[in-house]
């Protein structure tokens, strides 16, 4: 049977549910009951339904039609999959476009009902939905029967759930749960429920590798104020992770006074409690909103703050996982230079993989924190390009190389991108583009800013010198990251997008700025740096952002002459500490030790 | 009778009428109907009452008790004038201030009530303090009856109200009114209600004095949007101003079918309306808000967001208006200067007034845009400085001068700052410091950036030379310009508050960074900019600032060392096109010639 085949007969038998129901549609969209960027297969109805296999996407499925809603980035990989399904793709970002209520209130008769899965969606992007189908007389009903239709659906994931040590932690889960008792009590609720699964995994000190790239496992938090207890809701299966069998989680549960209840069993207890809960209103699944929703308190609570703020023994943990991550890199790109000396044929994907290799030998190594991007000319000018093999190409000397990958070790979670132009003869727009890019990645690492600043602040000094010449990128300047824990991380970020969140020392964020010339090549370079205190004076508290990542920058696609000389400086300074610490660590071999002191030797300006 | 025992028995006779009514107390806070930055006297109770001059305060009065709250500008001044009232100082801004209503709910007994003014507050302002009242168990309740203790209260202004002529406007009122009549049935409402008077002036190509520097007069504006016409609610006496009296007032309202109203009309015609009112949320008082709350369809209208967008009349009308105001500059800076050298004494205020009378000299002068700030050494360290022959100080070598002034032409409205070290032998910290504040200033100036960019994500590019010494200033950096209007004017601002107003071509605002020295001195270089279209390429469409304000900086407190290359010449250039300008005018004698040749000659780096 044909995959498109296969996609009818699936889509006919929830139009058969549908129609039982007294159903005039289903809206299918891309998300897990914990709002998470990355999702386990269990999930992915969508993706099972259509034969789309892309991250985002919604499907619609009416009786007698059905259509897929996707971002710029799938157009072409979605007209390919839905081809021959009957499925109509919609092309979001594209004017004229209509959105998914504007079909539906067109398509539908007045007063039809419509299916979705309600957990699938944040509070407001739910009632945004009802809103406007409302508008159009037609009623939103959360319904979790459609995916009776789904035959031999993954099952909830049960990887292993692990401790993560005082020693990387650096805080207790008791000490966690006691800050969070004394907010749950100082707005006057009784309960806290936490439903971000890197939230659970950062308050109990746990780890688990449910989902891809991110050490999380599937769990719902209830913290009670009063009594000292916690339940955690998660999966326990005699296969895969059997925690009630695990005396290190029994122990450390057992210190923490948390007990472990069935995962499905939360919506059980949350009908039956007498609570009154706080509950943080953009981590909570519309579903769980409204079941909580009459004895609710706030529309917030502290732990994203709380966990976007390092202490000490994270920040120190960081600090080797970076010089991990240096290591690799430079092993990488070492050899790199090597096998295209040789003129070996080395390709995207070969080395992203000889990279991928050299992290996972590092030590503390626990996953990658993200697939790695392996971009090279053209490609590199699709923000989003994720090499495979139908798209690998050979990498040749002439052309901008664009790597963007990162590390999930027990002491801290790496991001960083470096950009070279292999053979290091870059051309003079290529220099100049890169060095734009570098001044707006060194403004960012070399300006303090008073307390009370905001990343939406901070943006545009990255992007002054690009403006200047009448370009920019699409992207955002900086997102937080987490510690061993997810790559991207709120509450805070540098970007375009308005942001109130100020940024506090401690808090983890990436620097990295781009340039993509379409059909050319892209040139991004990103660190990982930290908010600490710079000055205390009349004008008040300033803080400033210590540049954490350690590896070279491309010296032969800089052209010095458009660097002051505190451009300058702080790029040959970067680059001797870049040698001093990773030749420190006794990891790198004669002959990456001399690449990598030739990659970092002083820049002078012609 | 002192002025003590008049303010104490101006309270009693409020506290009789309280008990009376049933209150407990009344708030009376400052403002007007209109909720403008300047009011007229007819709103200045709170000042009547309590004896306190100024700007901005809230005066509570209990029936044994008074307090009232004011900021950091005004604790001296309020300790002074209201020392032996009875009432009690409490500052806001110190650590541990109350605010009003703890202060209320602690002194009041349950279920008290308590009388204010509802116009005088925004919608926001009253809701919160409604809100905040309510949940000690204190009622908030409208109750004009308070004035009927106002003797001698002064009248609504009746100032004499012009045509601003279309050479000037560039758009006629009818093409204005058509503007809003389509927005206004685009949200399915009948009626707009206008009750900013800025918006008033702009609308109906009408300008009034009635509100000292900003040339508005008082009314409302309410204009439907199916018969074509308006009405509008405007003070119309035989003292002072008859307008149904003069010939061009009753052809240019005829012209766009506007009736004249009684002010005091619009509460009863709104009452017995029968029409669905649009209005502005922002720019509405809480009272006319409750009035139409019923019938009310959205929270904004575009009247500030078209006044802000200048049309190309204005636009050139601002480059005349620039260039009177620079003659003005000149002739005042020469003059000062000559004086100096002449061992002849001039003060602070004896400066601001050869200025104001120079600028009062110049074509198409109507008014000061404010008070003329001029502030010498620690003076100038003073943000709010506003200079009284108490203050007055002499004018020496060695030390800043800072002037801040504008005037409202029949053409534009202006604002300019310029700082000059006196003497010209700046110190090495005062040149080091002026040169920060300078390279802020021209970032701005030379920085394009997308669409889409608001005020807030560009304040940092003022702001990053000052933050890399671990300096700053409090206030913000541009603020929007009326077209002879408010020398203040929304919605667009370059500030470190969050701000969703996109920057688009036509909007005129401030560059002004400045750096203050607590007892020392003060630095603030304002030009006047104005956004314009820049690039348009693959990476979207770029708008820049051009600067429209004219008078140099001074050369003598600039350290050149510090400044690039391209920053060097845009100084250079900018001199150079500013002795052009001006002396083009034909305005300037030989002697301000010279003066201002010599302020503008080339800049060479040491």
């Amino acid at each position: 049977m044909s995959d498109t085949t296969i996609t009818r007969l699936r889509l006919n038998a929830l139009r058969s549910l549908l129609a039982e129901q007294g159903m005039a549609a289903a809206i299918i969209n891309t998300g897990d009951p914990h709002l998470s960027e990355y999702i386990a297969d269990h999930w992915k109805f969508r993706e099972w339904l259509s034969g789309f296999t892309g991250s985002a996407g919604t499907l619609v499925v009416g009786l007698d039609w059905a259509g897929l809603w996707t971002d710029s980035r799938y157009h072409l990989q979605a007209a390919q999959q839905l081809e021959g399904t009957g499925i109509e793709l919609y092309k979001e970002g594209v004017t004229n476009t209509p959105d998914i209520a504007t079909v539906l209130c067109e398509k539908l008769e007045r007063n039809s009902k419509v299916a979705t899965d309600a957990q699938l969606f944040s509070v407001k992007a739910y009632a945004d939905l009802e809103s406007k189908l409302k508008s159009g007389n037609i009623e939103l009903y959360h319904n979790s029967d459609i995916y009776s239709v789904w035959s031999n659906r993954p099952a909830l994931p049960n990887k292993p759930i692990f401790v993560h040590e005082f020693k990387y932690a650096g805080e207790t889960a008791a000490e966690k749960l006691a800050k969070i008792r004394t907010y749950t009590k100082s707005k006057g609720a009784t309960a806290c429920l936490v439903s971000g699964l890197d939230e659970i995994a950062w308050i109990l000190n746990l780890r688990g590798s449910d989902i891809a790239y991110n050490p999380v496992f599937y769990a719902y938090l209830a913290i009670f104020a009063n009594n000292g207890k916690a339940f955690l809701y998660a999966n326990n299966n005699e296969i895969g992770r059997c925690l009630t069998s695990d005396p290190a989680i029994i122990d450390h549960l057992a210190e923490c006074n948390v007990d472990l209840k069935d995962y499905d069993s939360l919506i059980y207890d949350i009908n039956a409690s007498k609570q009154k809960w706080c509950y943080d209103l953009e981590h909570t699944n519309a579903f769980v909103d409204w079941l909580l929703c009459t004895s609710r308190m706030a529309g917030t609570t502290p732990t994203m703050q709380l966990k976007a703020v390092k202490n000490d023994t994270q920040i120190n943990g960081l600090r080797q996982a970076q010089l991990a991550d240096g290591v690799a890199m430079t092993q990488a790109f070492c050899w790199l230079d090597k096998q295209l000396e040789k003129s070996e044929l080395v390709s995207e994907l070969s080395f992203a993989n000889h990279l991928d290799l050299c992290r996972s030998q590092q030590k503390d190594f626990f996953s990658l924190s993200f697939n790695t991007i392996s971009a090279f000319a053209q490609h590199g000018a699709i923000v989003h390009y994720s090499v495979t093999p139908e798209t690998d190409a050979a990498l040749e000397k002439g052309n901008f190389l664009l790597v963007d990958s990162g590390g999930n070790y027990l002491n801290g979670t790496t991001d960083i991108t470096r950009t070279v132009c292999l053979g290091g003869n870059a051309s003079e727009q290529q220099r100049h583009d890169y060095t734009l890019v570098l001044k707006g990645h060194i403004a960012l690492a070399t300006t303090p800013f008073p307390e009370s600043t905001t990343g939406a602040q901070l943006d545009s000094l990255a992007r002054q010198f690009l403006w200047k010449d009448g370009k920019n990128y699409g992207h955002g300047t900086g997102h937080g990251i987490g510690h061993f824990l997810c790559v991207h991380e709120g509450p805070h970020r540098i970007s375009t997008r308005s942001n109130n969140i100020p940024l506090l020392p401690g808090m983890f964020i990436s620097n990295e700025p781009g340039l993509y010339i379409e059909d050319q090549y892209g040139i991004r370079l990103e660190n990982m740096v930290r908010v600490k205190d710079c000055y205390i004076n009349n004008f008040g508290k300033f803080f400033e952002l210590e540049t954490m990542s350690f590896f070279p920058y491309d010296a032969s696609a800089i052209d010095a002459s458009m660097l002051t000389d505190e451009e300058l400086n702080w790029l040959n300074v970067y680059h001797e500490t870049t040698y001093e610490l990773l030749s420190g660590t006794g990891l790198l071999n004669a002959e990456e030790l001399g690449w990598l002191r030739n990659k970092t030797k002083q820049i002078i300006r012609q």
